[in-house]
């Protein structure tokens, strides 16, 4: 069973003496048969605490700086219109007793903590931001990741891996990108993708009836999920292993890809879609960008003279991240340029930056 | 100055008795020279506050139906390397304490409450997001609303009207998708706008050479906004009052429609930039939906046979909303049709509808 947290948090324009404005309050507490208990905070201000038989919990703060925040957690089928009542009658009295100095009044929208079904999934900035997810249709832990297929209201499915939001079913944008936007031809190609096991690549790829599309996928689970789950996004490519003119290898990319190097064979496109770049910059995940050059590396060496290699980067905020990552393409064997692109993946809640690179 | 908010919930698999739990904790909050209060709850589980020296709050709830909330609450000037520290030995501890038993472990990112700068902006169906705003770059309190820019890293400068965001500098999709997404010739035609003061529709309409472009936009503190702050959206289209094609009046709408029907005036687009459909369907909001319907028949009055209404909608996830709206428009003087489709604006968070109305 979930909890719900309630804010109401007042910003005043001078500094506030709590003697002021906590006893006109107290009765609203009273009235609701909440029990006080005034802490003691050497200083900081007034602090108090009210605990209600059903198991109600308010903080009351009034920060001598010139702030008043309260917090009011109780259980998912405590009486919300109660509730609501409440933080009403306290706003209401707040603005009496506050009259004039108040500079703004801000009520969240309810966190909801400890639910079944999650609905926060931070950004790759770090910020908070709730879905509106309403089911989790997939679970399953593979080798690899723990995937999750969840249910959006507005997205359709999303599928979710170690807890990154990867693609919805809403995200042809995301398909777009990472393909060249239009701008390319793939009838008639050779195309390599690194990843994709949503299908949603391969899925707008056969429909431009390449030569040859080979997707190497190392999560078989991540494919009997979308099969399932994502149709509107990888349609029935993922039923079987081989089409027409695809084929899907259930393995890891790395190999394949140095097989290829020994082979002298060559892709007109290589699509990576593996995962975003790393986050961190810290030193200890320099194995992290090793194995990314190591990839971009391989995948540039199988890639045509005149061939194009696209990737997601990560969130265009990343600056450093992807500063990181331009280096990296400075760094490969084989010289390379590149551009990239700010696109708007519906679903990620933030502006996405994409790479496009090809032989100097 | 501003208060940090801390959470960290942990889910569980079977219910749990605190004693089995808190002793384990208390000697990580005692390090911390934090002082604890235990309260009686009535049996709604373990309940207990710590406060330290500088004005920190802990508060430890231990719910026997199997949910551990842990809430810490700071100054934003507080240490917070060792907050972190605090709570990864908390985490850490627990992980220990419930071993097996733990189905998640999830710690949000920061809630900041109080600051100068305030990044929550909650979408229109209600749902808590976090955006990246650094900057208050305008703000005015109008005849008619309270109006916002705020810098947003990503977005470049966002316009907001009363709490509400209207359109950000990244938003051309939004422009777009109000003049027809691109299925338009606007070549030589008259047009007339209602609202639009960002001017982000008229800076995209004067590139197509209308024949007249008319503008009516009651609030001159949101051009003035606007002109200095929004040039990503409305060029300099708002330096002056009128151009080569275009004139922007500064009045109310419905006397304006009121007398070009009386005068018999039409145009071939009519676009309603006024403000999203009206989320409340309660009783006292019936007014609203009259004003609202006053505007669309004035609109389609005013608009040639063969004319075009475009408009917004609002969240594709208000659906009884959308679908009042849509009963508006089957109760007009002149029967209309209308289609919809769904957009994704870049600094909505949320999907986005929008209607085409024509006479039928």
């Amino acid at each position: 069973m979930a909890v719900r947290h309630y804010t109401l948090d007042i910003n005043l324009s001078t500094p506030v003496d709590s003697t002021s404005v906590v006893p006109g309050l107290l009765s609203i507490f009273h009235e609701q048969e909440l029990s006080e208990t005034i802490h003691d905070t050497n200083g900081h201000g007034y602090l108090a605490t009210f605990v209600g038989k059903n198991g109600r919990l308010v903080v009351l703060r009034v920060h001598s700086h010139g702030l008043v925040t309260i917090d009011l957690q109780c259980h998912e089928d405590d009486n919300i219109a109660q509730l609501d009542n409440l933080l009403n009658a306290l706003e209401k009295k707040l603005k009496v007793l506050l009259n004039g100095n108040i500079t703004r009044i801000k009520r969240l929208p309810v966190l909801v903590r400890g639910a079944k079904v999650d609905r926060y999934w931070p950004t790759a900035d770090g910020r908070l931001v709730e879905y509106d997810i309403d089911e989790v249709v997939y679970e399953e832990d593979s080798a690899y990741q723990n995937i999750k297929i969840l249910h959006s209201r507005q997205y359709g499915n999303i599928l979710v891996l170690d807890g990154d939001v990867n693609l919805a079913e809403s995200d042809l944008a995301y398909t777009q990108a990472i393909t060249g936007n239009g701008r390319e031809n793939y009838a008639g190609k050779e195309v390599l993708i690194l990843g994709g096991g949503d299908g949603g690549i391969l899925a707008e790829l056969v429909k431009q009836k390449p030569k040859m599309v080979t997707m190497v996928e190392i999560d078989q689970k991540v494919i009997d999920g979308c099969k399932m789950y994502m149709r509107r996004t990888c349609g029935n490519t993922l039923d079987k292993l081989r089409g027409d003119c695809y084929q899907i290898l259930i393995e890891d990319c790395v190999p394949l890809l140095k097989k290829y190097v020994q082979e002298g064979r060559t892709f007109d496109y290589v699509i990576n879609d593996l995962t975003a770049i790393p986050i961190s910059t810290s030193p200890e995940e320099d194995s992290m960008w090793e194995f990314l050059r190591l990839i971009l590396d391989l995948s540039v060496r199988v890639l045509h003279p005149k061939g194009k290699y696209f990737t997601q980067g990560n969130s265009v905020n990343l600056k450093e991240a992807l500063s990181l990552y331009e280096e990296q393409l400075g760094r490969l064997s084989c010289p390379v340029d590149f551009r990239k692109e700010v696109v708007c993946v519906p679903s990620y809640l933030e502006q996405w930056v994409f790479y496009t690179a090809w032989k100097k």
